[in-house]
């Protein structure tokens, strides 16, 4: 159902020091149980008219389920169902894209994505596109949308990415795997229905939900923490403990992992993930390794840097009896070390919220290729 | 500086239980020392032309301090210095709205509230009264606004209130005190700068923070509680406590004092304030008592109703040597106190919130009026 490669808010935008972000923020929330079934009434005063069609993307593990009887389509919208298998690529967005314009003389009233990170990723990225000349591809990058999107909606089905809240959306394409990060980025409107995520198999809630575990540590120890981010992060990381390692009511579970996605996504607003998210790129980058199984793969070793992190994710993993894979670089070459290697290191921005401004000293391509060839 | 009477969200919309409010939240925020100063270029986008000026309400307590000479005003914008002495009115917004289409042959490009919750709230409903015909006391209750308002920023120079991020505006009307509760009223622009709440006189700092706390306690005690308003209160009442009983460096207890007061404002989406807030309610309504100091007189005698909280709120008392007015009550007459009663009891949603729908039989008039004389 969820692509674990690159849902999360990976390469946030670097933070310049002496001007803060005014950062956008969804500016429409419903949050319970139940509140899925608000949509239409929410949909019904952007419609532009009968003609101009609401677009549904919907991961098509919902295809035949219950829930795709409860989208409220009407008129000439569309339910598009897409699989969420491989991770959302610019060439899949100029398709669908051009797909709609094919079908629909009218520009669409709106775009609603409906999944996990990848298919709100997808939403994000098609909705900037139909006004938005070119390909997807040429907005890989930090503020090069010039047209304001077409309204869109987000509504998880999984929790942890931070991708319903994020001005990013996470895209492979032709020649590199970046972001569109954007203030035309964020959902004009999200739905939190924790309800939906009822049914994610156990391995998904896991590494989905240790996402949000995993860029709250590397927030919350970064160097461009402020209190902002800092509160909701504390706030992220206080409820992924109470999910994956309290014993709690499984609707209450539900809701917390809901809003521990939320609160874990705001707080890379001012903030930038670090060393596991960098290294998790080069790893997805050389072996398409899904994101969230990335992110564990490389944090297990990376107590040097987070140490009381890796000791609670280790808890987390025991408590829950997850095995990570293993092996996974055991057979690579060394050029493949190298690309993987000059990936992780190619980020930055993640290295110097990690580190600080001096992590060239630090950080060498050694002492990367020594973790690497742990995993 | 700072109104203490009603700058809280204290009348926050009845909660349907059926049905999810969609809650409009600030589609912008900076936050950081300093961010003060990138306000005229978050503005320049915003004006219409040169002839559209940006209005700037500001708390005449900066009345020629230096923060008044950052104000970014430039061609025909407008500084109106505004005494928060009182609490804000319906007419003073009225008043405000003819001056500035008097002075004006065009409609503004912008209102700036500068201030604490008096000042952002006038700014809100001088916003919305821009728009839409007629007193601002015709707006006064639920989802009266008919249109748009006036783009708004908010920039608090105090914390507690949660006025920068609330969607209500409460004012003082002809017949009520009452707020423009809204999807209109919330800022467009928020910027959280705590260099601004430096100078704070020690009990405004106390008293405003006291709101929060407060709040927080009554929407988590609440029996509206969801757990995305659980996830804010919780995170805004662990702030509060870092700020009011730990000793952490001052500008540390700036900015998070901040953000308790933004994450307090959020904890009330789903929720609802409490029995403080109530009663707080009638003592303002007879006896002018402002709202911070009304919430501490009443929130002391609550232990029936809160044990937890006001244990702690008792700790911070002493800690800072609070000296809460004593004997406010002891010269009313019954005639006073029947009318303090009422008042405090009309507040339905509160006492539901606080106590559940059966709360008619638990509270009555006399045991209102024995907490009231211990005041």
């Amino acid at each position: 159902m969820e692509s674990f490669k690159n849902s999360a808010p990976a390469v946030s935008p670097v933070v310049k020091r002496k001007k803060h972000r005014n950062f956008p923020m969804v500016p429409r929330v419903v949050f319970g149980t139940g509140s899925f079934d608000q949509l239409g009434e929410i949909l019904m005063p952007k419609r532009i008219n009968s003609e101009a069609p609401v677009i549904f993307l919907v991961d098509d593990v919902f295809e035949g389920a219950p829930l795709s009887t409860r989208i409220p389509a009407i008129f000439n919208d569309q339910i598009i169902f897409i699989s969420s298998e491989e991770e959302p690529k610019t060439e899949q967005v100029d398709a669908l894209v051009q797909k709609i314009k094919l079908d629909f003389d009218a520009l669409p009233s709106g775009i609603v994505g409906i999944g996990g990170g990848t298919l709100l990723d997808l939403a994000k990225a098609v909705a900037i596109m139909l006004t938005n000349k070119g390909s997807a591809s040429d907005y890989q990058g930090w503020d090069l949308v010039q047209k304001p999107a077409i309204y869109h909606v987000g509504i998880p089905t999984i929790s942890g990415t931070g991708a319903e809240v994020s001005r990013t959306t996470v895209l492979l394409g032709p020649e590199r795997k970046l972001g569109i990060n954007s203030d035309f980025t964020p959902f004009d409107q999200v739905v939190l229905d924790p309800d939906l995520t009822q049914g994610v198999p156990k391995e998904q809630w896991f590494y989905t939900g240790m996402d949000c575990f995993i860029h709250c540590i590397e927030s919350l120890n970064g160097t461009f923490l402020n209190a902002f981010s800092e509160s909701y992060g504390e706030k992220a990381l206080d409820l992924c403990k109470q999910v994956y390692l309290s014993d709690i009511e499984e609707s209450d579970s539900r809701d917390k992992l809901m809003m521990a996605s939320w609160h874990g996504g705001m707080s890379i607003a001012y903030s930038q993930v670090g060393v596991a998210h960098a290294m998790s790129y080069g790893l997805s980058y050389v072996l398409g390794v899904r994101h969230g199984i990335g992110n564990c793969l490389v944090f297990q070793y990376l107590e040097e840097f987070y140490p009381d992190g890796v000791a609670v994710f280790k808890e987390i993993i025991q408590k829950h009896q997850i095995v990570l894979p293993k092996g996974i670089c055991s057979q690579l070459t060394d050029a493949q070390f190298e690309v993987m290697i000059k990936v992780a290191l190619s980020l930055e921005p993640l290295w110097e919220n990690a580190i600080g401004t001096d992590w060239k000293t630090a950080i060498t391509a050694e002492k990367l290729k020594n973790i690497y060839q742990k995993i």
